[in-house]
């Protein structure tokens, strides 16, 4: 008898049941440890033995190739946003952003603390409802990068193509909340971050692909910790590591290599999110923001006619045991968050809650 | 039935098995909230109290002056040499390093990165084997801070009084491993850091506590997750915080709470380490290293005549579920780490083992 609700969070979010499970069933002794993951130390075999499980599997998982490291490190996708110029931004490059939304935005503002950027490709005239043509992407020749955001969780946009940058000119990806949602080829960018709380696991940890030649952009005056060669060069084990959050995002992996791969969880998501859009497009009683062939697999957004009718539906929807589908508090309306170990079943009944709502208020 | 061993690593480091309890009954289901402490959004209100509680209680435990801030932050100690600095270390000023050990070093080398530095009080010339006295500090005046290290890690020494500095220059404690294992005066401190993985909880949260009249010099120019001010005015949620990790670091908070606060822990630290002590100091077959008026009660470091003789109780005390004895690297020899949630009947047993080993080889 369980007294779990839907969780349509937008991160911290829904987590596997069997990761969870596993979690809990090894809690105080990790098999043939004799402690909790919480108590090992990172410098055991044990713990060595989880870090490289968690690596090998993601490079399973998405078919990482060899010359590219991964990084488990803390502070979340909010850190990167310094980390990437400061290790990446040489003396005298620009850095070009694409701007497709606020965490975009966030991004470049602390790479404006660091050298020249340039923004491109922005959507904000029609409140970045869009991702950008190609058409609409002027990169700056020899660029230091370009910054893109993979998905974007308030407006409910996502990249459905990896967009077209100057071959010399490494891509780098903030996909925080669509990594791993599908299949990704690893070779078209040249860093890849993620915060873990949208699809990998618990906050707390960041993992981050690296391309090794990029690795020799780090200079040595860096602070230690903001240093990705130092990092690698330590297996991201420089210092204590985020134990228990590398360790759980290890399972995560793990449920997502046994149930199809990055393949097998494209079709979950894809005809998650495809119910939903459906259904908010069957009628004309919802309002979906995003534009259609921009449309987020992960945060699914849209409105009702008035800002009443939307607070009487999330009140509603709340009380239902739907929870977390209130919009981001800069966009307003509604937002759906299904991510990775969202429910499928959540979606069906979400659905025909929309549709009771619907036939009441329609 | 259990087989848990007992664990004297340096950190991550053992838990009170009351927490770690709590913790695995509640991970599926947080009572009343219907979701895990991991799937909850850090903007929810179940979140907020657990935050807020842990605050709360901190503050209670150790009588945290209202005009200080509590912080929980990502990175450990070693992200905090360099956020010292960053903040604190203002243009034209000198910040003065007390050289303790391997950790101050550490944060000196960060600390030169940003500007001035000033070492004093080294201990090297003896193996950083004693905290220096009053009469071996020379301070700058009017310098920015002046920075300790509480207990040294891997020297096995701690500070058993606070240092004398000017009165207008704020103390910074680098307290990782022996905070909150007794009494603590915030008020003669302006800044207290440590990572949790030692008394606090799981690694992945820094508690940061900060006077806050020394927020003021911040520069607007820190990236945003460098920033004291930021994470103050935002009260840890500036970004996702580690949320897993500060639910668990309130339980270790609480638990301290219901077994006698930091007096009761001090009690029981010094009961630990004294029976520890005295084993050593029984005969000449161990030599402790730290002098004595120096000595840690969280990590007892210690020596056999032959390095031969340290490998042979390594590996015998390991195969008796002694887990984690041998020394940092950097030093040899052997190294008890017995943080607030070591067991007393432990040390009692360790004790016993050091005996019956000391009997055939003595």
């Amino acid at each position: 008898m369980t007294n779990r609700i839907y969780n349509f969070s937008a991160g911290p979010a829904v987590m596997p049941m069997p990761v969870l499970e596993q979690v809990q069933r090894d809690l105080i002794e990790l098999p043939g440890v004799g402690m909790s993951v919480m108590e090992i130390s990172h410098r055991s075999g044990p713990f060595e033995a989880i870090i490289g499980a968690a690596e090998a599997d993601i490079r399973t998982l998405a078919g990482v190739p060899d010359n590219y490291k991964i990084l488990f490190l803390q502070g979340g996708a909010t850190l990167q946003f310094s980390m990437v110029p400061m290790n990446l931004l040489t003396e005298g490059r620009t850095a070009d952003y694409i701007m497709t939304g606020t965490w975009a935005d966030k991004a470049l503002k602390e790479a404006k603390r660091v050298g020249t950027t340039h923004e491109t490709g922005s959507t904000a005239d029609t409140n970045f409802n869009r991702i950008p043509r190609d058409d609409e992407l002027a990169f700056t020749p020899g660029a230091a990068y370009v910054h893109m955001t993979s998905n974007n969780t308030i407006e409910g946009t996502e990249w459905h193509r990896v967009p077209q940058v100057p071959d010399d000119v490494p891509l780098v990806s903030d996909a925080s909340s669509d990594i791993f949602s599908g299949p990704i080829d690893i070779s078209k960018y040249g860093l890849i971050y993620a915060g873990a709380q949208k699809n990998l696991g618990p906050s707390g940890v960041t993992l981050v692909i690296i391309r090794e030649d990029l690795l020799a952009r780090s200079s040595k005056s860096l602070h230690t910790m903001l240093n990705y060669t130092i990092h690698a060069e330590n297996g991201s084990l420089y210092n204590t590591p985020p134990a228990f959050g590398v360790y759980t995002l290890g399972l995560v992996i793990k449920w997502l290599l046994a149930n199809g791969g990055l393949a097998g969880i494209q079709a979950v998501n894809q005809r998650k999110a495809g119910k939903l859009y459906a259904e908010l497009d069957r009628t004309g009683f919802w309002t979906p923001t995003a534009d259609k062939a921009s449309r987020s697999l992960m945060n699914v957004t849209f409105r009702l006619a008035t800002e009443d009718l939307e607070k009487a539906f999330i009140k509603e929807a709340t009380a239902a045991n739907f929870d977390g589908l209130k919009g981001h508090r800069a966009v307003g309306g509604m937002r759906a968050s299904i991510y990775n170990a969202f429910p499928e079943h959540g979606i069906d009944e979400l659905v025909a809650f929309m549709r009771e709502f619907e036939a009441k208020r329609g």
